[in-house]
């Protein structure tokens, strides 16, 4: 069950860290290979697997985990299939490593060059989701970077069994199968020392709850990309066609509310609102979606709640929305700049100059014209999977895929150039 | 003297980023405006600069300062004068706001954009240079960013009308006058307000003394970009060119040693040694250089002192080079990964096939092949000037330019695309 049993933490980070630099310089047919292993494994022990997510789901009844969570924490033969389905998406990826950034010829005839090499050794620690396990791994192989997994004891178990499965593929093709550890063995403590280990791991993203975030972002001493919590806004504009703007509302917000890239707040045009709402709320609220809306909004639908200053900051992760009627553009961009997290925000309009100025002036990672939020996901963008989603502005900002997972080397081919 | 005398501390914050959201929509002709009107009003404002900066030197002279500080404060005509040629060429670079990174057109027809965008406000942290008020703020203005600049209290007075001058550019061409500012006056307080100023700054810069980062990168709760310290270093390889080593090892430590790209040690191929050694040797001794040798260096060169342990951890910033004689190639990587700060290493070889290796398993923000390491340097890579060598491997490495001062943005148009 546990892929190491007995090595101690130090040990499990040196390994990974020596198995970053076969990793770093090993060729893109050879990580594909180990991601093709990776793939057939996962089906060869679904048994195992389905087996020790069995038990981590006891546990969890056990422990009286949410629905949700539980669900989060399922693995069944779809899911499994699905995962695989991933990791053979990855695995047709251009190699980022060794790309060229940008090189020129220096006017003293030195060559300059920048390239994509790995981070080296990625750490991630998330909750009760064995799937990110296998996502993050398989995105960290092609990226040519080890990983260090702490996946959370809901779902030792089932991570224990998936690691042993990357750890087999790896092998399986002469690449070092210390090139994936878990650390969930060691609990708490683990997490906290994976924190402080500068030097040994050279990024580490958190993914889970805005408070496991947050402890990240705060204690930890390697340095961090964050993933963020999504109060995800639409603007309905003055010209927003009412069949796109009920649609994308709905979707946004009832396809899957609880996850980050779901809807909190609908912005409507105040000249369209009367035109616009009736419909787009009718069909949220008949899809069981609580409303919670501004004075105006109640007038228009006597039902909505009264959106109170708390709502507009919340990310409800439930079948809840806030609308508030603007008196424009302008009011909606501001309303955007005080209450967004940054992650994303749509508006639904005819007028080009008003879906530029929405595009260039609010500051998300991700900003759309005519769209769901939904689509802001490394598997929607074409990553095949995402190690989370960047709502910080530096290193990535938006789904992280391979790219995201890299950094960068200049490398100098001189002749005998020296400075003067 | 002070540019915003009687304005707050948060107000100063607070007009940065008002300014730098109308920076981030401005025209690349516009900002180039603002920046020749900058190199124009360096040279027409040279009195005043000057009679400021001699102020700053007679208070360094009462404080004590050293030599190598005083030097590093002093402006004159002739640095004023490189301040515009390099603001000038700034300015001549292709605007990097607005590039597209990649892009494509997914499956369900909806098109995706990565584009950059300015961080948004820029902190810098440094000391008693005040070329770098000069270079960071042309960085950020040509990257649509505002800056907030904390110069130190030693070039108070130069930096108070170096900003003024800034500030007086921006606003001879219509641009937000706050977008460049200075916390000086505020004294260490306003430094530690700065790194708690998450939310009002993007990202912090620290650039100075291996004390000051290291307080930046552990104190600041605004995301930093680590600037550091080199411990460098030059690989001897059994069939190096015994003229390229001789004048690379030279030019790398004499040049000027008291920056970050200056060698601290040379590693040498056994093999070679008898016949490098005393070539390179000569030439480092003969301008002054003290040499610190392993037990084989100093059976060829008796004068060398004994070197420590912890010498090859050192920076020295001085006439001072360690040597040691390695086995070869293998033996070098291993002594650059144990000492190494990830800054610069050179090696001089004629094997392609060493050169190739040296490239792909040294980790760290510049690797080069018979090149000075005195290379590493924005200033040298076409960038006009630098914000600083970052040594870190999230966002950006090596020496950083406008490039490094964006983040990036999705852009996202559909029509009407609902995810299934």
């Amino acid at each position: 069950m546990d892929p190491g049993h007995g090595v101690s933490f130090d040990e499990r980070l040196l390994r990974a860290r020596d198995a970053s630099r076969e990793l770093a310089t090993a060729s893109g047919d050879l990580k594909n290979a180990a991601l093709e292993a990776m793939a057939t494994g996962l089906a060869n022990a679904s048994e195992k697997i389905l087996a020790a997510n069995a038990k981590d789901l006891e546990n969890g009844r056990v422990n009286e985990l949410s629905a949700g969570l539980l669900d989060r924490l399922r693995l069944d033969d779809a899911r499994l299939a699905a995962l695989s389905t991933a990791i053979r998406e990855i695995a047709a990826l251009t190699d980022p490593i060794g790309q060229s950034v940008r090189g020129s010829r220096l006017p003293n005839g030195v060559r300059i060059d920048q390239i994509r090499v790995p981070f080296g050794v990625v750490g991630a620690i998330y909750e009760a989701r064995p799937n990110v396990t296998v996502d993050i791994a398989a995105l960290a192989i092609k990226s040519g970077n080890a990983v260090v997994l702490r996946g959370g004891s809901a779902a030792e178990n089932t991570n224990g069994q998936l690691v042993e499965v990357i750890q087999d593929a790896l092998g399986s093709v002469g690449l070092p199968s210390g090139a994936a550890q878990t650390i969930d063995e060691f609990g708490r403590d683990g997490a906290t020392r994976l924190m402080q280990a500068r030097g040994l791991v050279d990024v580490l993203v958190p993914r889970g709850s805005a408070s496991l975030i947050q402890t990240v972002v705060t204690e930890s001493r390697v340095p961090v990309i964050e993933t963020g919590a999504g109060v995800v806004h639409i603007y309905l504009d003055e010209t927003a066609r009412e069949d796109w703007a009920t649609d994308i509302v709905h979707n946004a917000k009832v396809q899957r509310p609880s996850v980050c890239n779901a809807v909190e707040t609908v912005l409507v045009h105040a000249a369209a609102a009367e035109k616009l709402l009736p419909g787009v709320l009718r069909k949220l609220a008949d899809s069981g979606v609580t409303i919670h809306g501004d004075e105006v909004t109640r007038s228009i639908w006597p039902d909505a709640l009264v959106a109170t200053g708390d709502d507009w900051a919340t990310e409800h992760m439930s079948l809840d929305i806030c609308v508030r009627v603007v008196e424009g553009l302008d009011e909606a961009i501001e309303h955007i700049r005080t209450y967004s997290t940054g992650h994303t925000e749509s508006i639904i309009t005819e007028s080009v100059s008003n879906a530029e100025r929405f595009l260039a002036e609010v500051d998300s990672a991700v900003v759309m014209v005519n769209a769901s939020t939904r689509f802001t996901d490394g598997g929607e963008f074409g990553f095949g999977a995402e190690v989370g989603i960047s709502t910080q502005k530096l290193h990535a900002r938006g789904p992280m895929g391979v790219s995201e997972l890299t950094s960068t080397k200049w490398t100098v081919r001189g002749t005998g150039q020296v400075r003067s």
